[in-house]
């Protein structure tokens, strides 16, 4: 087994090794019940012929596609021509068929992946647990001894690349959903600057905060799917980690952590400042505001309600009554709150990126807790909008600001997943990136002390 | 007395004029009975240092600066360093002095334009009529033989260029405020794409739909003035008339014309016929589907409540009512309402674009109507609800479209005032520059027909 997509992709180009092999085997990964309820549907036949043209490929000679045949997953909010997109709802159900690839999904196609399946996720991209009433929630594969929650929203997305049934996952982040089931289950999962990844053919939830990318095993991956993603280049500066300005913010993202994340955290940051890492604690203390500028409802709030009011009234009985608890509140918001609501950030943004204009990012632990049990938040309600809640907190903060994260994983073997967040301000990205490969470098030399 | 700004400032440059008796004169144009109202207050010294500064300049044969010391007005939206900005509002009357200038002031300034006040205008800029039941309303020059409205909102602006006590007016355009006085009083305004020129220090209201621009003399002077206020050059394109695609729109844009505008429309369009200019008729029947876009309010509307409610609901009894009553509309306006609203504005305006596409510039009436009498709307709320809404209907389609427009005037010696519309859409200025250009010479040539 490859360690990530690109060792497989290096295999693969050099003809070492069967695209056509590795779909079998992401396929069986597929099939073993430890992935019930990942996939809301799966796309064979498409799958076969990009691994089959990739085999192709490698024994002519000819120069592979960036992803060589290999498995990717697609969350169930991006069209893919020929197959519905349904959201993870019921709602959706007989949706017709996508008439074309959402751009995200085409420029994975043009780039060689096999499409392997439409993964489930939280209705309608709500909520960082990934709960889903309706098709099962797929089980954090962390932890055999007792089902945790995948996180969410792209919770058959992290889980479909945890089990090895896909090498990536294309999903979205509006306040951290792909980077919060990437903390809970060990991954990568990079959230860009929002505008340079295209949303058309994307159910919105947000159309301020979302943004489509994906989860990876490894930090080169996250570089390589952007890549294809935004259809740019990555201009990666390689500096020793002492040669990087870092700084961990103390307001709200240190709150509320749970033993294993702040040990982990705490012991991360400590390995790096062993390598070198420069890392100054800041107040940050404009992350305090960001209850106050969202007191009348957030963008999500308003801005799914402007898209799901209709349907919503004719059909609630369909919605999960969590989902549309959290879309109502967008029915009480005044044109004038939305409006004080943008001023309102893009001046918090202003006065962010003015404190961290002597940094290149800032470390944060991505969630504050491990992944809660799934039995904790089956049935109460209240348990459920407090994790929710906290789950989202720190990811949410990078949404707002209109910036771009990374999270990878900082524990050590046998521990639950923790992620480390990496984060900083607007078009940043290729700091962020570059910054995470040397973070990511530097917890694996240390990851056996 | 010169013929526009361009004519002076080259006197100017040339040393055969004073820059100081122009001011003067320009003063003293402010002082006389016709000009009553204009001025909300006066900056007697700066305007007096900066013509000083172009006397000096010339007689020393150094270079001169674009505006040569001459008499520029504000609108009393713009902060001006040193007096307070109140908006045409009782309510902002106790506003401190502004500590900067808006930075379109600021580029007037460094232009070497000498301020010569802050001009009156409807409260804070709502109406295209002009009325102002706090500081008066300014009298149309146009007809000596019964008061008529200015138009507005940029009403003192534009009498202020019509009589000479300024070359050229500092204002602003949300649904037509420089083009409705330009055209009810003779005079050239153009509304640049809004993004292309700054609003800061200037009071909002709408920040959709807001542009700051300027009325002038003629359309030469209008190039010079978006130069300045934009901080670009055009790019002026020199081709025949015959060589410009243009087009009339029927839909909307040709209902409810009195006689005086039907003609004078008609006849400049056969004069530009007959020298060449080729004009196509479309129904661009997109033009009808506004009414409904903005069914639930405009931006205006909800814009204009944000930012006032909070004054709104203090201090009520002292807004004009007519504009009190236009800000409330917003009250009842959700967040959803105003995302579905820009929404399909977006929408709109692509189908727009895409059947304007084989154009350069399309040809309106700017308002349907020549000036009302200042009787006719002073008592009767309903006739001036209903004339207002027939000054903004043309004009206003610009905004909606993110687009560019100038008006100029086409009606014969001893008629009403009368202006055509020259407009297309987002950041097609310099084109409709261009265009006016060469309308503008072609109307010039039969004017005595």
């Amino acid at each position: 087994m490859h360690t990530d997509l690109s060792a497989a992709r290096t295999a693969v180009h050099a003809g070492r090794q069967s695209a056509l092999a590795l779909l079998a085997e992401a396929q069986a990964a597929a099939e073993q019940p430890a992935a019930r309820h990942v996939f809301i549907r799966t796309f064979g036949e498409q799958a076969q012929a990009a691994a089959r043209a990739a085999d192709l490929a490698a024994a002519a000679g000819a120069p592979g596609l960036p992803l060589a045949g290999l498995a990717i997953s697609v969350k169930d909010l991006f069209d893919v021509a020929g197959h519905p997109t349904t959201a993870g709802s019921v709602v959706l159900a007989d949706a017709p068929p996508a008439a074309r690839d959402a751009t995200a999904v085409a420029r994975l196609r043009q780039a060689g992946a096999a499409l392997v399946g439409h993964t489930n996720m939280t209705e309608f991209a709500f909520s960082g647990v990934g709960w889903n009433p309706h098709y099962g929630t797929p089980v954090n594969p962390s932890d055999t001894s007792v089902e945790r929650i995948p996180g969410g929203s792209t919770s058959g997305g992290a889980v479909s690349v945890a089990l090895g049934a896909a090498w990536a996952a294309l999903g979205s982040d509006t306040g951290g959903s792909i980077r919060i089931p990437a903390a809970l289950q060990g991954l990568v999962g990079f959230k860009n600057t929002a505008c340079l990844t295209p949303l058309d053919g994307c159910v919105p939830l947000s159309t301020t905060l979302d943004t489509a990318c994906a989860i990876t095993k490894s930090v080169r991956d996250a570089v390589l799917l952007h890549e294809i993603l935004a259809a740019r280049s990555v201009r990666l500066q390689a500096r020793p980690l002492s040669g990087w300005r870092l700084a961990v913010a103390r307001t709200t993202m240190l709150d509320g952590m749970d033993d294993t994340v702040a040990d982990a955290f705490a012991q991360a940051l400590q390995r790096l400042r062993d390598q070198g890492a420069q890392i100054k604690e800041i107040a940050l203390a404009e992350l305090a505001e960001l209850a106050d500028i969202q007191a009348t409802g957030g963008f999500a709030a308003a801005e799914s309600w402007a898209w799901h009011r209709a349907r919503l009234q004719a059909s609630e009985d369909r919605y999960d009554p969590r989902v549309a608890q959290r879309i109502r509140r967008g029915a009480a918001m005044g044109a004038a709150d939305y409006i004080d609501l943008i001023q309102a950030r893009r001046a918090w943004i202003a006065r962010v990126e003015q404190r961290l204009a002597g940094f290149d990012a800032v470390l944060s632990p991505t969630v504050p807790v491990v992944a809660p049990t799934l039995a904790s938040i089956a049935e109460d309600d209240a348990e459920f909008f407090r994790v929710n809640a906290l789950l989202l907190r720190n990811p949410s903060v990078v949404n707002m600001l209109d910036g771009c994260a990374l999270s990878l994983p900082c524990h050590r073997p046998g521990q639950l997943p923790v992620g480390l967040m990496v984060w900083a301000g607007h078009l940043q990205d290729d700091t962020v990136l570059s910054v995470s490969l040397e973070i990511e470098a530097a917890l694996a030399a240390t990851k056996g002390d």
